[in-house]
């Protein structure tokens, strides 16, 4: 309850956490606003440069954080500092349809971030990219990604883009020819990409799966390969 | 701590934990002896057929589960019911060297199940495959993958495969042939390949980040991608 109305306060006010010193770092140099830092003694020796801060003992970081052992300092960082990002028309685009664990999207926003894609389309019900376990799995991506949070099957619409869907039921991707341009589907963890969306996918693409008797695979790992196949190499 | 006393009491009953109706019928249909089985009258109305179960209320059911959110049915496998496994020669065999997240090593049993990987050979300080949280995000690879935990370095050293390793340091896979057969080492998530196995790894292989920014990937995408590169399209 107390994460969920940390959370409710979070979206108020505009601001979402950071926490952990790696995390830290990451915010303290992306460009983005910082409202408020809490973090212990043993923070401010090893970072050094920041000066407004509040410091905490380790029980109040417990209290502030979001998970069990709470890493030195805690901050809330302001939304959408962006407008440095525009979308070129060469790019490739991530897109995430009803994506609902946070780990995925984090891990989708770092796979993104290492492959240089670097806007990310999401429907409105996938995960907020404000959730502190995004953040966290992101490590740092939500400061160098633009995301945007809407009705996906009408953005496909008029995006003017190949759209590559990841299906078990599309193409094998070893038979697709790699594209110059265009964005990637990604749909919820079990149920796929739903069916409004789909009507906008021209390319369903499988990974395919010789020899094996997995059902699926997990969407990160999916998401992985298919931003690496289609994505990178062409 | 109570996890860790039923973790405590699974290892020396040779025996591992599996929850909900999915994977309790990957179990029931996998050979694996079945020790126990805890449910509630829900699972024992929809799954029908096995009939020695101790029906349990919904508390109960908390009270045993691993998770949040139980579901329906808690049951004890018996471990190493395997024998039925063969390495061949042509194999390829995924090696974990220190992969400390249990989710991590489950979606990697899940991704070489996908591909067909049927051998994984892990380090002793990899976490156990019969750590609950492996064996949900397995999604039922556990029961048909064959797992070994060795003194790795030296089980590399004999197996007479080519040893990919994934590092920064090496290079791009796309600079590789793709190999008949061989071993692909995945490392620590924070650490990589311990330095001993990597005097053992003959191709250091990395995946090319054109144009990205993030540090590295998540050991489970790196891992998915190297499998899919190395593993399949050979």
């Amino acid at each position: 309850m107390a994460a969920y109305r940390m959370q409710k306060r979070c979206d108020e006010e505009a601001v979402f956490v950071v926490e952990g010193p790696k995390m830290a770092a990451e915010a303290l140099a992306s460009g983005f606003a910082i409202r408020t830092v809490c973090a212990t003694a043993e923070w401010k020796a090893a970072s050094g440069k920041w000066e407004e801060y509040y410091e905490v003992s380790q029980a109040e970081l417990e209290r502030l954080s979001n998970f069990k052992s709470p890493n030195q300092v805690w901050m809330l960082v302001e939304r959408g500092a962006s407008g440095k990002w525009k979308v070129e028309s060469g790019d490739f685009v991530l897109a995430l349809d009803r994506v609902q664990d946070p780990g995925n999207v984090g891990t989708m926003l770092r796979t993104a971030d290492w492959f240089g894609i670097r806007h990310v389309v999401c429907s409105r019900d996938t995960a907020s990219c404000y959730n502190p376990k995004v953040v966290q799995a992101s490590m740092g991506a939500v400061f160098r990604t633009r995301m945007e949070y809407v009705d996906l099957a009408e953005w496909l619409s008029t995006c003017g883009l190949p759209v590559y869907g990841a299906s078990l039921q599309g193409r094998p991707f070893t038979e697709l020819e790699k594209p110059e341009r265009g964005v990637l589907v990604i749909g919820n963890e079990s149920a796929g990409i739903s069916e409004e969306v789909m009507r906008q996918v021209t390319h369903p693409v499988l990974i395919p799966n010789i020899g094996g008797t997995a059902e699926s695979l997990n969407a990160s790992v999916a998401a992985g390969i298919l931003m690496c196949e289609l994505g990178v190499r062409s």
